[in-house]
């Protein structure tokens, strides 16, 4: 087992966070393959965004190793083996990328990106191609997120009241907790779940070691990890499909409010081309919100899609909800709801999948996409966790609990060719963008059906 | 670096030799998917031979180990990943092995083995289909090795005028060795090697070492490497195309002397056919001589071959001789020899690579195939290699600098379909095959331009 504590007393000088460009989540890959193919001239701004700035990301996060982790990961390259290893993956169909692009990740070398101090955040913008551009998304928050757990727990090590014994208290209960989570899905083994957790894992070291207890407790329960370098080491099936960034950045090219309200369907067209094959076809219907998404689509493209697609996600909003609102789709639609899946991934933890099953199972086909709360659950493991953290010297006016819990830190489209992205969202606090392009958003797509809800992760 | 001292004298337990079913030579998936495609039903016999018998392989070999070791691979399977890896692999042309082939290997389990003591020699056999018998050859040549050298290094360790210094000064000689080496080919920038070295490795950590320091010495020097499980993970060119099994089995199930005869020429025809690529067209005209194999092949053939293949490998005989005779062939074919490549492989060491050189260079292209004297050249680094080895508390008759050495293990595919099967070679003492199969051999091909040459290894 990795021995986690010596990690923090003697870290590895450099110890890089991102030590292949295979270190992100499979979508990237996906969508990569849809952006090459049909924007390949599209420039992109990708922007890094705490959305609760409470949390003093500079405080935690020195900037020169910052910039040095970034700055290493544009060292990076694609090795042969990734590359044959990509065209050689036939879980979803043999040749599922062109030459063209599989030549195109060879020669790929991750755009600059520009990194402010503004106060006690930072602000990190990511600006190029947007195929080149994409693949910092899972990176960037990787980095950040990991930071921050390092500055943690080396001020855990320097703090006198809690010392070496506390960061084994830490790490033994995160393990109990992980343990104890896992045999709860266990139990169940109708529940299949994707570790979805690579962008906010507590670390690299960490998430390996999630996985690896998962096979072992879970088995087959584990269909999957999003982390391709994961699915690559562990020989395990690398699972992913497309986000918002798509609609997003169709939506911010569009001039017109109805181009704009076409762009969500011309993404799903676009992708039901580029990918026959059933088990990529998976819709995610919430960047503007799933009731207009579903209401404003034409009835030959809801034929389409609910028959020869393989599943929804379901991202924001209830999630239960939303399961109840694909089943009476599927349905009306003479779909039969047990032959489709649907794949919730919002802030899920066991007790969200224990009743997103109790309350579908057996109706639709299910298969949660566990992130956060699987790769980063230290939530009350600290010793005195409710006491005012303190790092470099220094203490801080949140606890070590508020410090050592997963950080809603997102990288997002912030613009395309110089238009501002929007995400709306079925939650209105996970919207992104500029407050008077929202509200004109707003006035395209309404509000119908979107929700006022705490942000977890 | 790896700390080769601390794994003697803690080795994990239990150290398994081969961990992965890439730790072969890449030949084997050429040959095989050649095997699996033209031969599938053939049944053969592999036999371990230890062609210096003056070596006492079962004194130094505990059996229980060795069978533990055997019986270990026996539960290996390609992973997904290795599977993705060999399809999508494209430095020889995409798809270069069928579906059917991946299939088959995907589901590949190792036949079973006998094996019996004899005196103070294993006998090991592996009976069933080629196309699975095939994979034992370079992983029970590992394994033997490995398990060899194990024994003297833990005799070294108990023996108190050697000791822990004992092995330092042994590694670190080798070591120096190697890098002198190194350096010397590094000097001439128009030398180009393989690692051939896989077979008859002081270890698996040993020769990962080695090719990392020679990506170091020598950086493009290195074409790449047999070992498929080091192409993997290093990221190198997988190097290999056709041996000696070819031929030996082919001829073995001919009936008639002029159907033997034929056989080495079906098995160019055949290879051609299944490999388009030039690069993997790489004849091996020793299996029963040289001189025959280009005085009795057909004048179409010739004029094929010598145009559009991409080299010839040489295996025993004279290798200067062997050059200067492929050069000439060229040559009356209108051929011209600075297009095509030699690869001179057999018990190669710097002094006879600079010799080649000397000889050939500028006259036709060069790639040198480096073995066993890159792994494992041990010869003088022992503090007193000149005394009688102890193993196991017993005083050998043989030497340190005697048993340290590469030993000339081969494990050769003894019959096909229940005949014996034989190989001559330009040595004499390179043969193969029970003496009366011999004699009959020699008067099918002949005996011209065979050499009694010292076997090194």
């Amino acid at each position: 087992m990795t021995d986690f504590i010596q990690r923090v007393l003697r870290p590895e000088r450099p110890d890089w966070i991102i030590r292949s460009l295979l270190d992100v989540d499979f979508y990237k890959f996906t969508m990569g393959y849809f952006i090459h193919r049909f924007f390949p001239e599209v420039q992109v701004t990708f922007r890094f965004i705490n959305r609760h700035p409470h949390i003093p990301v500079a405080e935690l996060v020195d900037e020169d190793e910052l910039r040095a982790q970034l700055d290493h990961v544009r060292t990076l390259r694609f090795r042969r083996t990734d590359i044959y290893y990509l065209r050689g993956m036939d879980v979803y169909g043999e040749a599922m990328f062109s030459r063209e692009y599989l030549d195109f990740l060879a020669g790929l070398k991750l755009p600059p990106y520009t990194l402010d101090r503004r106060g006690d955040q930072y602000e990190i913008q990511f600006t190029g191609t947007w195929a080149e551009v994409t693949f910092w998304e899972t990176i960037a928050m990787a980095i950040v997120n990991e930071l921050v757990y390092r500055t943690l727990l080396q001020g855990m090590a320097e703090d006198r009241s809690t010392g070496e014994s506390g960061l084994q208290i830490l790490y033994a209960r995160a393990t109990d907790k992980l343990y104890h989570k896992l045999q709860r899905l266990a139990e169940n083994p109708s529940i299949h779940f994707a570790d979805f957790g690579k962008r906010r894992r507590h670390s690299f070291l960490w998430q390996q070691f999630a996985i690896e207890m998962a096979e072992e407790v879970v088995g087959q329960g584990l269909t999957g990890v999003s982390n391709t370098w994961m699915a690559f080491n562990k020989d395990l099936v690398p699972i992913g499909t497309n986000a918002h960034e798509l609609p997003m950045v169709l939506t911010a090219l569009a001039d017109t409010n109805n181009a704009k309200r076409d762009a969500q369907y011309m993404v799903l067209e676009a992708w039901g081309n580029l990918f026959p094959q059933n088990a990529l076809r998976i819709m995610l219907p919430d960047t503007y919100g799933t009731e207009q998404f579903f209401s404003g689509m034409s009835e030959d493209m809801a034929h389409e899609v609910s028959h020869a697609w393989r599943g929804l996600r379901g991202d924001s909003g209830d999630l239960v909800v939303e399961g109840e609102r694909y089943i009476k789709w599927l349905t009306q639609h003479g779909v039969d709801p047990k032959e489709k899946l649907y794949i919730p991934s919002d802030g899920l933890d066991v007790e969200g999948i224990l009743k997103l099953n109790q309350a579908l199972g057996g109706r639709v086909q299910l298969a949660y996409g566990w992130g956060t709360k699987f790769t980063n659950d230290f939530e009350s493991c600290h010793p005195h966790g409710n006491e005012p953290a303190v790092v470099n010297g220094k203490k801080l006016h949140l606890t070590w609990d508020q410090l050592l819990r997963g950080h809603s830190f997102v990288c997002k489209v912030a613009s395309a060719d110089d238009k501002p992205a929007v995400k709306l969202s079925n939650n209105v606090n996970k919207a992104t963008g500029p407050v008077a392009e929202i509200d004109r958003y707003l006035r395209v797509f309404g509000e119908k059906g979107r929700l006022q809800q705490r942000v977890e992760v």
